[in-house]
């Protein structure tokens, strides 16, 4: 996955203290000047993505942006991976409810986890982020981050997408693994920043995105630290990540302004407010999904990942929208679809 | 300062993800073989670190560890620059507090404010880090990241240390910055994991010592979103990352427990033992200040970084435990000392 797109060199990373932790920059292989987004219709999008790469790592161009400030943030789901009919999460903790129900006779009666475990499809549709959330908290709470995040991969392996009937970490969009590494080939360090939680997102982020555990950014709960030396989970929420959770979590976490964005939804508009009101130039890049043959169709009235003022808001300001149908030769990693 | 003890290739980092962000690996200019550590003398210490450097590194060793997972994290205050008399984020905010006092009369009679204004040495000298945290809020309080981090680096640009009447940044451990370069060199990520605020931090840690501003870790602040697209500091603690919290706030911020814990004092023993109780071989190094004529001697009485059950436990445990006077060659950057 590492080496897609990193036939361009771009402008490098100068200056080795910025050389990007998962930078491609060093298994470029092929030529110069071939095609970084090859998954990629040529347009308008694809154009704007490329005209700013070249803008802010020009070192001649008014524009130029030193490799030390070339940060990139991308939300996750239904940004750089499936996010219908379920956010993969959301799943994953159903999948932990069922299995772990034997211990916990208190669920049969209480709600989240009785639609859980009835399977009760019309209570499952309409849960709130939150209520999923708060079963993430429940659910693994006592356990070390090694063991969750072994938990996670371990399901990962064997779940299958009800529609595409492949793992979900097949189901990740290669034109958004392209547009990464054609970034991290260009000096941008780039980091994930996630609704999610984030050691969920930890857990398939290296192998799959090439992006370290470190340069994810996620909603999280509290750890407690015991005399012992063990860090358990507590069933506590830290920070939810999400709309201007978003921005307040990359200051604390990368401590600077984005000058790239990806979003999908109007969770995402906030940092892409950040981004916009900084002082360099800046791109934010929205998905839009309207491709119901390939993938999904679905924005304004959607429950998971509504996108509504996000979508208003990139027209009305000239933000690149990507239109799934149009800008996208393929769109997942397994290359099938 | 990146180039230093980079003559030593170690076996780098084969997986271009995890090189690091401020890997010293492509910096390397000299011959293989060189000491890496030439402000180190030879002696117990210096083994122990190449010992163990050499063991995680060797793909044929028992005690190999995968590239993805060398993560050291180092403390800040007198670990890797003085920390006496005062904490020097200590003595920012003080002249920081001076200088804002016209514009809050208030401050005359209130303390710890009134003991700066007065420069009441004994009181200020007997101020907890909690007080001086609670300074740190309030005076910056309603900036945003970048002009607090702006204020920091003029502050450092001017202000020189009592005793050495040179910049801090100057003050900052040669054999320090040594090791954290050998650890790039053989694809270690080296965070910061500091008692001290985290933006403060980061307005030195990039030139410093090479460290990427989203490689510190520290205590920090609420930071609050805007919908005009701008996020504030406000006057309220979000994490002190001291002691439990350090292990806690690397849990969050990394995601991994690390292999190599470099501190001086008892708040470092919990990271110390975070990195004890895994799996995977470990070095923890402590920093013992016994060289009064050179730099300080404190440890066990001290106000400022105290070194009590630290000391005990890694005289007990065998970690190694660095003697100023006897390890290093040379103490500060500034190469004088």
């Amino acid at each position: 996955m590492l080496t897609l797109g990193t036939c361009w060199p771009g402008t490098g990373a100068p200056d080795d203290r910025f050389s990007g932790a998962e930078t491609g920059e060093r298994v470029i292989t092929a030529g110069v000047g071939c095609d970084p987004l090859p998954s990629w219709n040529d347009g308008p999008t694809k154009q704007a993505i490329m005209d700013f790469v070249a803008r802010v790592t020009a070192e001649d161009s008014p524009d130029f942006v030193p490799v030390e400030e070339r940060i990139a943030t991308f939300d996750n789901d239904g940004t750089l991976w499936v996010e219908q009919p379920l956010y993969v999460q959301g799943i994953f903790v159903f999948d932990q409810v069922r299995a772990l129900a034997p211990e916990h006779p208190e669920w049969q009666e209480r709600q989240p986890y009785k639609a859980v475990l009835e399977n009760d499809t019309a209570a499952l549709a309409s849960l709130s982020e939150e209520q999923i959330a708060d079963m993430v908290l429940t659910v693994h709470a006592g356990t070390e981050q090694e063991e969750f995040i072994g938990a996670a991969r371990e399901w990962l392996a064997e779940a299958r997408h009800p529609r595409y009937n492949t793992s979900y970490t097949r189901l990740v969009y290669r034109p958004m693994l392209e547009l990464m590494d054609y970034l991290r080939s260009n000096g941008f360090r780039v980091f994930i920043v996630s609704g999610g939680g984030v050691d969920f997102v930890r857990a398939f982020s290296e192998e799959t995105y090439g992006v370290p555990r470190e340069n994810v950014v996620g909603s999280s709960l509290e750890y407690e630290y015991g005399a012992d030396g063990r860090l358990t989970r507590l069933a506590k929420l830290s920070k939810y990540d999400d709309a201007g959770g978003k921005p307040e979590s990359i200051a604390l976490h990368i401590g600077r302004r984005p000058i790239f964005v990806a979003g999908n939804s109007d969770g995402d508009l906030a940092m892409m407010r950040y981004a916009a009101t900084g002082s360099r130039p800046y791109l934010n890049l929205l998905v839009h999904h309207e491709d119901a043959r390939r993938e999904y169709a679905y924005d304004r009235e959607s429950h998971v990942g509504r996108l509504r003022e996000a979508l208003d808001e990139a027209r009305a300001l000239g933000w690149p929208v990507i239109s799934m149908s149009q800008d996208w030769k393929r769109i997942f990693d397994d290359g099938t679809i």
